[in-house]
């Protein structure tokens, strides 16, 4: 009975958790996986929303400077990182601690790493200024 | 004398076995290559595809899963990872298939790989859906 | 009632499929697990074996080509590889199978990766032959 | 005059924060490059915290949030990874958490990143279970 | 006062490094983080082109050859590695020397880093021939 | 008849800067590949020493330049690098030089890839000074 209690919210505690942090994004990137591989969507919802960012040990606000700090480090996700900088913003993140984390990477992972994320922040943020150097 | 077959063969038995896998997007490669670095083309048909891919103790279509999990997992070679989702349908692997290795690929390389190589994969077997999350 | 059924058997699932694929050394890594971080066991469990490798579409020596193949082109998980080359040869690939997809990574993550690679497996062949030039 | 002030206090304050962060560890890595590359100790200790860990927009135990993930994440810079383990442990975190952050990494950089992770907390945590998974 | 004047010279020397190296793209790299991390420039000019590139142990154009290296190895860098390729140029590079740094990197990296790497150089050194495969 | 003479002199140049370049580490690789994949050993001769390194366009130091930064910034070969930095003092790269390029690859791999390759000189170098913090 608790399983199938369980196995219920897992799911709506996932599609909550997804709509909590990542907003609109969220929601399109189910969407997109809906006609190459619904299945996924699925897992999505479950397993990283439904069981870890549910977890109650660690605030939503910590999990996603790690989830920031990974995804700026690991250099090849930008859309993932554009989503969760976004969704940084939504659990209360200030901008600037988002500069702080994206900065503090050029130690661990490079000054090109740390240029790439912060002109992702730059884009999630609207701004727009001189010539962004990351396409240059 | 049998090196100066198996040399003559080298190149060709590359040039084919290119041709059978990549079809027309490796002749694109070849060709990108022709004004920066034509040694380059020679290496890659001579390499990978003369003395790699037409190994007898794997078949076409094994080496292919094992080349779509490796790209996907990389994360850092999206046009080489698409050429290969085609390649993989042109020696036999359905598309069902080739997004079960995707998906499996969030178990070794994180969710965002596996995102990405799941929208490359929608984006060469030409489906059109609700918005493509991974340029969000 | 479908979802309890799912949810009783999706753990033992997985628990039936880690034993079938990574034999003994996958009961040492959730036993490894109980100190430091028992529920992560259990997501092991569920996700990995219990939702994705008991997925009909793809067979597990299919699915174990695709995850040798990665762990090696990664390069920063060799305890993890030897687990999965042992599996490997459990779920039907030969030792000879096994070095093709190591050398094929040559190609997609470079000499080095390979040969870490094939040095990891043949540890786990059991071959000691002349000096291992990995740890030279 | 504020430029000789800020010089002499960038080194002082780098020092004061290597010891406050990463305690003996920190020590033993900086007389470790003495004999190789002293200059580069000097670096450590001006720009990672000397510059960056004493910027005050982001507290300590958030910034050993965001090196914890990705030194998981990245997975090849394990030495580094135990140091920080031990020095979120000293500017605040729990054990607890430090294990939810891990965790977490399964989702952005895969299982093996993140089971690898843990078994270096279990290290640093002094913990010794059954079979330590990560050199089956 | 030696320090005072080294760390005038410090963020000096950087900037005439950062122009004698990468000339007008380093300057937009700089503007285009003046609206969203100010700070990360100064560090950019301070401890990369003020600290690392001014050493006398190696001469620019041997960094050069590291960086376009190491740059076209990590392959999450195009941006950057763009940039570097023209950076070689300026410090004595020829374009043949740096497309045989850039085939080399198949032997470390593999095919795609290194296919990548040549089609950016393609780019900077404002080549257009035969459709460009890095994109097919 | 030039393909048999070039077919001949392919294994044979490479068996020649093997041994230039990598000296008795290169012969323990190729002999530890012999019992697990021997052709591996011929291809390795063959594209990396035969076909790349004995290309006239880059001298050999300079070629090093390139492959010690590339593996250290990659920072999961170690071995390799080991090797490679010996390498480089065969062909000509004084001990200074290959530190600077060493620590060079902070800016653009992360402060621990460079410690990383700094410790492994250290080894290579035969320098026995305070605790290794690479280990710690």
């Amino acid at each position: 009975m608790m399983n199938l209690i369980n196995e219920t919210s897992r799911r709506a505690r996932g599609q909550a958790a997804l709509e909590a942090i990542d907003g609109e994004a969220g929601e399109k990137v189910v969407a997109a996986l809906k006609d190459i591989a619904p299945d996924f969507a699925t897992y999505l919802l479950e397993f990283p929303f439904g069981d870890i960012y549910t977890r109650p040990g660690l605030s939503l606000r910590d999990r996603e400077i790690a989830t920031i700090a990974a995804l700026c480090a690991l250099g090849h996700a930008t859309p993932q990182l554009k989503v969760h900088i976004a969704a940084g913003l939504n659990v209360g993140l200030t901008r600037d601690e988002i500069v702080e984390i994206l900065m503090q990477m050029s130690v661990y992972a490079g000054f090109p790493a740390a240029l790439n994320g912060l002109f992702a922040a730059k884009e999630v943020f609207g701004l727009h200024g001189e010539g962004n150097g990351a396409s240059d």
